[in-house]
């Protein structure tokens, strides 16, 4: 047993209140070193030395990475406060993991407890109940469609007429978004995340202008007005990019600095280092990354906190927004972000905050700041191990248990698990062209616990490299479309709509992953009903013997995505055969009751 | 090497800014497993793939508990930012530890790094500066002196006539500590802690009547007024006692959901679970502990919200208090208290927020919430090794260490280091009437990095058992006071305010813990000077090797804690002895100057 693996600690992804009744208590123990943890509890105020003799509860295991176990229990303390410890054993002793250590025996002081103090309900982390049903479409404005050629910037190309790049235009706008929400409904995605549309410099908007003005070329206020109610009416959810860490280079604040430098009144907006500030060789004041057309704004400064969080009310309430996602948002302070979710949630409590944040951010998941982030070490694991085959099962299913356990399961439940963006390559490219391989990076991503996006494009098998390669026009002649993919996708999403298990409901566990086929397979389960899916990464058809995956007695029906109303084609399993075939690039999904 | 007891997360005690230049890191392994840990780090947005080539820094080992040892290092990044992982090798093998885990080689990839991705000022907890220098005194104002008899509540004993109850009265007062004040500053603490001072029942005060009313016994507020004022003079700040978690039974409002039940307009301020509410034979609404007389208020109802606040306000605006002890802290939600600490530094940004939780507290320390809380397992630690003798030196050492290692240093720094309270037995009577132990337990108290705290009479030799034992009336004829105990303690205290090393300056670091001879030795050291502190526990004289303490070439005096103007003795050591012999129950101490 080696008790210096064993690791937990409160008020994270490792204990925390689920729901008002319900608290959630994780373990991490070496992987495969204990045979049993048990939770052992009691209320704080009502202490028993002898509190291991009753009140316990057995752990289940619901997870591994390549080092750790993790170990799950959940708890509905009556008086909403616990004091607790963890009973590890292997096959050879036993020992008592709590605050102050580790114990040979369950220790008889209170203080020896991990403690729970009280489950406050406004700590409950809460994100808007409409994520956990969204499925996202992200658009690029510059890029989506062109439906108004009066607004087109000067220079602008014929639609499509050339390759993207960073710095070409083509006149994507509002009216062009507004045409095509009917490929938005026929494809099922009910949530519209918009890159940046305010008045910007640039073909992607990230460096803007004016934070209260919509950009010309994509339309005026009322035509995003009619977006959004157009949005609104066929059920989608609008959300807005808020690019607060750093203004663009012609923002007026910046500019009056150059121009006016140590008698600018606006040189407390940012972090300027020295004077005469400026831009070349090298800033001499903070930017993002090491950009100088990008100065870093002051966030700590109450007239740039009072404008940003004007911009942050504004377009919730003027143009019924419904969510922001916030650009680079781990550079910009907490205290910024949590008076940005106080604003944003008054102004309207169904609002969805999306952190940018490309790595472990439970520092800004607590409850008080955001409502999720984009989910990056999931795409990291399934690009590797769905795309381009560089990592192996057993590394992509560690991998993904590790994401799982990193947070909280209300957290995991409205993550936003993207594929690609206008940041990286597209799926299709990523995946060396491969569509087998696309359909199931889809099916992982649209089965897995989380809120789904797709990059506009891609379900129309779109390809493209590294930025400015991934933001090429959008091909609107059907024959040019991949319309097979296109309804895989539909199914897909209208699975995740129709059936519960299918989308966020149940829980997710690993069955296997077997490096020498490239295969996993993987479970949603609710108690009652269970969704098993074979996934076949590998190139060469394989088999799994069907009873490491059934149990005797289940009734099991076979899925086949279809594109028919169901989006799926049922059979009905009469006799199990010993091996299940799944051949190569491909999926078996099994629908079981007990 | 066992890597999976290796254990790293941004954004708490293992990596935190200290200070707007300066970045910590801790990385947690097990005990005696690595020879040497270093640090890789590169900024994220210069990245080189080889950056574990030029940029490293060796961490060092700063403490360890029964199981793990912490390592230690502080980094300046120029950009603020910082992208990095852990190089941790044995005499073996080696291996690198970053956010996707453990690698046999630096990864190339930025992702598998650990990231700090600003280190943004605002963000930086910090505690009002004068708190490191602060020794506190804590008054439990009915039992501190009484100043006017004419205030004496029906029924009051004369002064120290009778033991402490849990019901008697003697009469103390504001000007009973009015009177005493010189006897604080004789001894030299400039901070005092009052229980609560508001109108409320009970001879503790904890079960409030009024928030906004002094208690009758105590004077009025104008005497509140001058004694703060008679305070200030004197260089003494002055402590509250909030006690937000529950109000009292006489409390106004839950009079008046007892009274009218479901009429009641106050039904929201509690947390009621049916009706008609009742207080026996069990209340059916939630309370502190299981005490129907301390109904738990909602603090999640704004009209609460508003009340507690505004009550935070008025006291430090009006009476210019220097800050709020805030009772059951852990019970009540962190929102409250984010509002809590935005109201209270508005009105003095310099006020202390002191929070009453007896367990781990990080997720209450992380700069949105307290300046510090009361560091019970500091506390549990010292009275089990040097007051009871039932823990072993090195389970003593391990305790103090994991207490370091579980917050950040300047968390550590504003500690509310306390031996005992008006919740505890009294010190002497933890140590058997032991004055040598409680002279020990002074000497590491008041030597140790935080903010100490002496509970009143204690340091005049006052005994007394838990709770309402320890609540005896001060003692104010000299001829019974223990005055060797207080010059004793009045050293110390001097020292601390004299002597940079001996109080919140340089590292405080265990140079060994012997268990045969209860022996511990600790040394702070600010890289140039070290204080040596040598504490024997045990019931015999003792000897540790001279040569283990002392290093060649350096410059010792041994120090003697005296009742001078220096509150020490001074003594140039020029031979060293092979053996330094310790006393049973004594100290030596050495200052050296490399």
């Amino acid at each position: 047993m080696i008790r210096e693996a064993i690791y937990h600690r409160p008020k994270n992804n490792f204990a925390y209140t689920y729901d008002k009744e319900t608290l959630h208590i994780v373990l991490q123990t070496k992987k495969d070193d204990m045979q049993t943890v048990e939770l052992v509890f009691g209320d704080p105020y009502d202490w028993q030395a002898d509190v291991w003799q009753s009140t316990t509860k057995p752990m289940v295991k619901t997870g591994s990475t390549a080092l750790h176990d993790f170990w799950f229990v959940e708890v509905k303390p009556k008086y909403k406060r616990l004091r607790y410890a963890f009973i590890c054993s292997d096959d050879q002793e036993l020992c008592v993991y709590g605050e102050d250590g580790i114990h040979e025996t369950p220790p008889k002081e209170i203080a020896s407890y991990f403690c729970f103090p009280f489950m406050n309900e406004t700590d409950i982390f809460s994100a808007p109940k409409w994520v956990k049903d969204t499925t996202w479409y992200q658009i690029f404005p510059e890029r989506f469609a062109n439906g108004d050629e009066q607004l087109n910037p000067e220079g602008s190309l014929a639609w499509g007429s050339a390759a993207p790049t960073t710095t070409n235009f083509f006149g994507g706008d509002f009216q062009g978004v507004i045409n095509h929400l009917d490929h938005l409904e026929e494809l099922g995605v009910n949530g519209i995340y918009f890159t940046p549309i305010f008045k910007a410099y640039s073909n992607h908007k990230y460096d803007t202008i004016d934070y209260m003005e919509i950009d010309p070329q994509f339309g005026d206020k009322e035509t995003f007005r009619k977006l959004v109610k157009e949005c609104h009416q066929r059920g989608i959810k609008v959300m807005l990019d808020a690019v607060f860490n750093h203004s663009g280079y012609y923002f007026p604040p910046f500019q009056d600095v150059l121009e006016n430098q140590e008698e600018s009144t606006y040189n407390d907006w940012f972090h300027l280092w020295d004077f005469p500030v400026v831009t070349e060789p090298a800033p001499n004041y903070d930017t993002f990354a090491f950009v100088s057309s990008m100065p870093k704004l002051n966030t700590e400064n109450q007239e740039v906190r009072d404008y940003l969080l004007n911009v942050a009310r504004y377009w919730i309430e003027e143009f019924d927004i419904d969510g922001w996602r916030l650009d680079v948002a781990n550079e910009v302070d907490h205290t910024f972000w949590r008076d940005f979710r106080r604003v944003v949630k008054q102004a309207n409590p169904d609002a969805y905050i999306l952190g940018e944040i490309w790595h472990d951010s439970m520092p800004w998941l607590q409850g008080d700041q955001f409502d999720a982030v984009m989910n990056y070490p999931f795409t990291n694991g399934a690009i590797n191990f769905l795309a381009k085959n560089q990592m192996h099962a057993t590394d992509f299913a560690n991998s993904i248990s590790k994401v799982q356990h990193m947070y909280p399961k209300n957290v995991s439940e409205v993550a936003f698990n993207l594929l690609d963006s206008h940041d990286t390559p597209r799926i299709l490219t990523l995946a060396n062209g491969s569509l087998d391989r696309v359909k199931l990076l889809y099916l992982f991503q649209l089965s897995f616990t989380g809120s789904p996006c797709i990059y506009y494009g891609d379900e129309i098998g779109m390809d493209g490299d590294q930025d400015p390669g991934c933001r090429a026009c959008m091909e609107w002649d059907t024959s040019k479309q991949n319309r097979d993919l296109f309804h895989y996708v539909q199914a897909l999403i209208h699975l995740r709509k129709t059936v519960p298990l299918f989308g966020n409901g149940g829980t997710f566990r690993f069955l296997y992953a077997d490096n020498n086929s490239h295969t996993i397979g993987y479970e949603k389960n609710d108690g009652t009903k269970r969704l098993v899916f074979l996934l076949n990464g590998g190139e060469k058809e394989t088999s799994v013997l069907s009873s490491s995956i059934f149990e005797a007695g289940e009734k099991i029906n076979e899925w086949t995505i279809s594109h028919n109303e169901d989006g799926v084609s049922i059979q009905q399993v009469d006799k199990l055969q010993e091996q299940l075939i799944i051949p190569a690039l491909s999926y078996r999904i099994y629908d079981i009751t007990k």
